[in-house]
This record gives C-alpha cells, structure tokens and sequence, in this order.
C-alpha cells in the first residue's frame, strides 16, 4: 500500500507530495510547467503540496537516487526499455506509478499490471490512450457499474485531421503534408498513419473495459495511407464521412479489437469529431451510449492527464488493476462495407457481380453508378457480412476480365442506437 | 474517515458492503436491480461485495435501523425534506452519502459540503447533473489539474428531445406531447421546460467547477415555452440549431451562471446532441474543451450513475468536498443576439433601426430580410453585446409605431475553439 493512501483531505501542514520524474522531453518538461502551476491549487483540496523531487534524462540524474526519495514516480520517456525496467523497479519497491507510454502497456501491459497487484501500488496511464480525454478514468470507476457492450474511438488525432483535409478536397500527400507542418504528425508518420498507434491504443482500452489481456499483436489493423480521394467523395454523395476507427466488442461469446478507416453515417456520435480531436464512445446496455471527445495531442494536454493521474493517486482513488478475465480473441466480423470498383461498361456486369455476391451472402443497400467512357464506376454499400465471406465475394470479382481495378473496400458503421 | 477508506482490493472474504436505500421509486427500484445485478463483479474488482441492507419508502422501514446497519446510505427520495434531514444525519454519524437530489443539493448544498467536510465523509452525487453522463467526475477528479474557464451544458433532456422535434416541424404544443406520451416529460412540466430543472443542474456544476457556493436562486434561467417554430426556422436559413444551454463561466473576474435557449453554430460541439441526450462541454486553457455526452434520463441511467458513486466510494476515491471559494457573481453578460421582428415595410426603416442600435453598441452581423405585404420580417445576429445594453436597445426599438410586433431575442453562441 502506497503512503498516499493515508493522506486525508484538510491537513495542509502535511509535507511535500514527491514526485519523480522519469524524461524531459515535450511531454515532460510541460508536465513539470503545469504542476508548478497548480501546485497550491491541488494542496487545497488534496492536503499535500506535489513538487518534482528528481528528474531523469538521457543525460542527467539517477534513477536509484530518484526512485528512494519519491511517493511516486511518473514515466514519460516512450519506447520500451529501460521504461519497462524503471516501472518494474519502482513498482517492485512499492510506490504508485503513472506513466504516458501506449507502446509499453499494449506490449507488456500483463506484467505491468501483475506486478502492480503483486505489490498493492497503483498504475495510472490516462494519457496513454487518448490525450486530454479522460476515457481510461471513466471506464474503470463510473462504467464499473455497467458491463461494456461496445467501444468505438477515434484515438489518433494525426490520422483524424489527415481525413479531414481530404474530404476538404485536399490528396492524401497534400494532407499529410499539412499535418507535419502544423506538428501534428512526425517526420516519419508511419505509426499513425499505418493505424498502428491506434492499435496499441485500443490494445489498452479493450483490457480495461473487457478485463480481457490484449497485446498490440492480437490488433488487426488497417491504416490510412491507402484511401483515395474518390473514396471520400463518393461516399459524400452516400451521406457518409470517413473516419479512422478502433473497435472493441463483445461477440459471440469473445471480444474483437480492431484498428480500421470506417465510413459513418451523420448521426454517428463519432461523425462531427473533427481536426485533431479524439473520441471514443462507450455502449452498454444500461447507459445505452456515453461520449467523451476532446484534444487527443498537445504536450500540454498530454501533462494535464499525467497530472489527473497523479492528483488520483493522491486522493487514493486509483486502485491496483483486477486480474485478467480470459475472453477468446474473435478476428472475424461482420461489418457493412463500401465497396468501390470500375468495370467495363456492359449490360451482363451487373448481373455476374450481383451473383457472386448473392452466393456469398452479400446484400447490397445502395448502389451509386457513374459512367466514365467505356467503364462505369460502381460504389456500393452492404448490409453487414463476415468480412471474411465479402473478401471470398472481392477475391472471385478480381478475376472477372469486365473488371478493370482491384476493388478497394472500406468498413461502414451504421447508427445502432439512439 | 469512513469504514470503506480502508477496503484494500482483492481480499475477496470481506464483510459485505451494507448500501441503507432512501426512496424506492423508478430510480430506487432500478438501482435495487442493477445492484443485484452487478455485486459479483463489483466485488471481484473491489474485494466486497455490495448488498442493500435497508430500505426506506413512504410506508415501510425505519431511518434510525436503516442507518445503524449500513456502510453507506444512498438517497433517491427526492425533494428537500425528509431527504436533508436524513443526509445531514447520516453524515454526523459517519457515513459516506450517495444522492441524486439535485433539488436539495442546488438548494442546500453548502450545509451539505460543510457537514461531509466537517465529518470526514463522502458526499457523492454524479446522478444529479446528468443522469449517466459522468460529468461530475470528470470535473473533480480529471479536472483537478487544469483551471476551467467555461462550462456549457445541454443538461435537461425534455427539452432537448422538445427543441428537436420543433426544428423538424412540430409546434411546441405538438412537441410537448410527444415528449409526454414517451414517458421524457411529466404530466405537469414546468421544471423542465421553465429552464428551472437546468438552473438547478447548472448551480451544482458551477459550484464543483468554480468552487464558489452557487445557489438557485442565483441563476437567471430562462425556458423554451415562449419560442416559436418561426424562430426555428429562420435560425436553421441562418446555419444556427437551438438547444436550451446553460452557461457557468469566469467572467470579469467573477462567475457568470445562467440558462437559455441560444442558437448554436453547427460546429459547436453541443450542436449535434440530439434526441433526450445531455451534454456538458468543459473549457480549459490546458486542455481546450472536452465534450461527455450520454442520455440524461431514465431510471436504469440514473441508477447506473449512483451505482458509480457507490462504487467510487468503495475504492477510497471520491474525496470531502473542497472548502468554498468566493467568487463574485456576474449577471450582465455579452451574447451574441439573434433578433427577430416585424415592421412596417418602408425605406426609413432600417435607417432607424440602425441608429438605436448603433447608439447602444450592438453591433449587427447578419440580416435576413422578407416581405410579408406591408410587413417585413427582420432577423438579424448581433456580434457579442453586453444584455444590458441589447435590452435597452429593444426597449426603445419597441416604442417606434413602425414595429409591428415586440422584437423577440434568443442567444447566440459562437464557436470559440478548434
């Protein structure tokens, strides 16, 4: 049990809340700034005054000397070692821990959590998953009394103003472009825009709201960087918008977690999350829906979760992880999907490709056909299939000669509630 | 300090936890089920499992008993007496209370903040804002670490539902009784349509966001029983939706809390609520606003929000509330304006229009002008004015024999992030 836990509110004379600081990079150096500020303001209502006690770069401190003079130690270097080592340590010496890092808790996130029950500490990760927004928080405490259906989020804020740009008109390159130059995305965008951070991201929500352990590798994911700006288009005129969208679910009896670029209808909670933002809806049966959006990036944001995790840890409310439930991994699903093709202009089309698609169990609902010389262009949307039955339909309809371009598909997520 | 501070997670043999139940109505009923429901996977994450050891209603059980047998006493009577009476009591004796009275807490809530404080006791309450929408604790807790500088809030259900079924054509009097018939509005409704049942929400959001004590009776509301579907329907040629808000904002250096119909710009985050849904949208310099919505309403929603508290207290985290800040409270505000009016419809018109407004400072942005024979109709969107001088602007526009009706103004409320 860590000493935060006795602290009670009102005892202002207590001494310093110390805080160890582990990386000094964007992350940490405005988490540094902002409990400066706010400081006396969490005294007022905590009893105790946080201060950094020590901090480690890659240049200067050590860590051992850290660790022994601090309540509790706040990891936000990235990358897996010596991260992983340094939480292992400070958990294993019983202090409470926060940390920023989605790579390390969707790879090692059973050891972590382990460890942190083995020895009656808290492990805090707001900011690893989405920012500002403050998912992690309502998931363990107020959905803790309601079992979780369904989780829907925009949890990569780069990819989400990326797909903005374009359905403004602009081309994937143009897009992302901008995005660098605005600092929203690296030099080197390939976690983002490959959908992968938002795999690690949604590895970490499916174990907190389904108690299920998922790792980054259990996460199929679908990036971004394959859309056209057709797509987009086409599916304006269909009344959908695209966004790039993590899902974890029950079904069948076991639970998917899956990363993939999604075409939702208007009244989607998820459609009108717009430039940067993040989002995740939360659907059960008791609450029916809950969604919380908000800055998914910013150093400032990203220290401003730190800081609620910490402050959390100082009021006591944060409690060690609950062992893992073991729900079966379930990879294929049904989705609608919208699917694009070009095919020779010809009476016979239509019919050879609705046949194929009858046999495998695919129902079309619209249907939008465009001329274009000798080929037409066909967008269609489906009712929702097994994917694993409408790649069967895709992988017989490439080989038909009338065909002239692979079908590219793309998920659709239909309004379930409200 | 109450028993439950100590429970550590995981000792799975603990005594039960004795949950004493005040009112056993749709929300008492619902929680009593979603308790059963719930208890063996609130004890497998929280070490105890929950159980009603006593409950209270009209006819049946006694307060004293109830009270002496129960870790924790949940009140969902409603109205201010006996409910007071009995928290206050429970409180003096040690116990942690949950309540959904957002009556007795917008009314009374100093006496209840002292008296948890004074008796180191919890005092929980997210199901008196916004039914499942857990924005109560994300303001206290995820918050903690940021200044607010501005909350907006759809924060009554009916009338949203009522406002949505208007912008699609229906009269209010058609729209009240859809609300009616599916079970969102009471037989008599004028707490919810007066703005009364979101003053009352407002005030306890200001208080926990502001920290200053924030009674009813010191905020301006105003409801939607005066709008017509004209108003609805220009506003919408004007790109604006009408949703009745209430505003708590830093202002001058005081606090400004208030409710009224306002149009919305079809970017703000608040604009696509749509149905019986609630809606809190909360501003910040470190994290730019962070949007929760969810349904306001229903039994089962509510109950779910007061199993949350229950549970919050269980795990150590809600904390004594903060003593009071004092904020000086601001009533004139600036807003921008839609105007509505008719007049007759000859050149001088506009002209003296223009002067009056000109002579108080309200400055015009849009105008939408229509003949209607002798008659034209004016809509017009002011920039931000303060309401003062708007007010004595109409005024003396209302005495020129060339106005033909008595000018109508809504809020406007533009988008001011992202």
């Amino acid at each position: 049990m860590s000493a935060s836990a006795n602290v009670s509110a009102g005892s202002a004379t207590s001494a310093p809340f110390q805080v160890g600081l582990l990386g000094h990079g964007t992350v940490g150096a405005a988490f540094a700034a902002l409990l400066g500020e706010r400081a006396g303001e969490i005294e007022r209502f905590n009893g105790r005054m946080p201060v950094i006690s020590g901090v480690l770069t890659r240049t200067e401190g050590d860590f051992a000397e850290i660790l022994a003079g601090a309540d509790l130690i706040v990891e936000v270097m990235g990358g897996i070692e010596p991260a992983r080592e340094y939480l292992l340590a400070a958990m294993r010496a019983g202090k409470d821990v926060v940390s920023a890092n989605k790579q390390l808790l969707s790879q090692h996130g059973e050891e972590l959590f382990e460890t942190a029950r083995e020895h009656g500490v808290k492990l805090r990760f707001e900011a690893a998953v989405a920012g500002a927004v403050p998912v992690v928080r309502v998931l363990e405490e107020s959905l803790s009394a309601t079992p979780i259906e369904r989780i829907h989020g925009i949890v990569n804020g780069t990819t989400n103003f990326i797909l903005g740009e374009m359905s403004d008109g602009s081309s994937y390159e143009e897009a992302l472009a901008e995005a660098q130059s605005r600092g929203y995305a690296e030099a080197d965008p390939s976690d983002d825009v490959s959908g992968r951070d938002a795999a690690a991201k949604m590895a970490i929500l499916a174990r907190l709201a389904f108690g299920t352990p998922v790792h980054l590798d259990d996460v199929p994911y679908e990036g971004i960087e394959h859309l056209h700006g057709n797509d987009l288009q086409y599916a304006h005129e269909l009344g959908l918008g695209l966004k790039l969208i993590g899902t974890a679910e029950r079904l069948d009896g076991g639970l998917s977690v899956r990363v993939h670029p999604a075409f939702l209808y208007p009244g989607h909670p998820l459609a009108s999350v717009s430039g940067s933002f993040n989002a995740v809806t939360v659907e059960s049966e008791t609450i029916a829906e809950i969604t919380i959006s908000g800055p998914g990036a910013g150093g400032r944001q990203t220290a401003s979760a730190v800081l609620g995790d910490v402050v959390s840890v100082m009021t006591g409310g944060a409690r060690p992880p609950a062992p893992p439930l073991a729900l079966r991994l379930v990879t294929d699903v049904e989705n609608a999907f919208y699917v694009h093709m070009e095919v020779a202009d010809r009476p016979s089309v239509l019919a050879a490709l609705t046949q194929v698609l009858g046999e495998q169990g695919v129902s079309i609902k619209s249907v939008l056909q465009r001329g274009m010389g000798e080929n037409a262009r066909l967008v269609m949307v489906t009712h929702p299939v097994l994917e694993s039955r409408l790649r069967a339909a895709m992988e017989r309809i490439s080989e038909f000669d009338f065909v002239r371009s692979t079908p590219r598909t793309i998920r659709v997520i239909e309004e379930e509630f409200v």
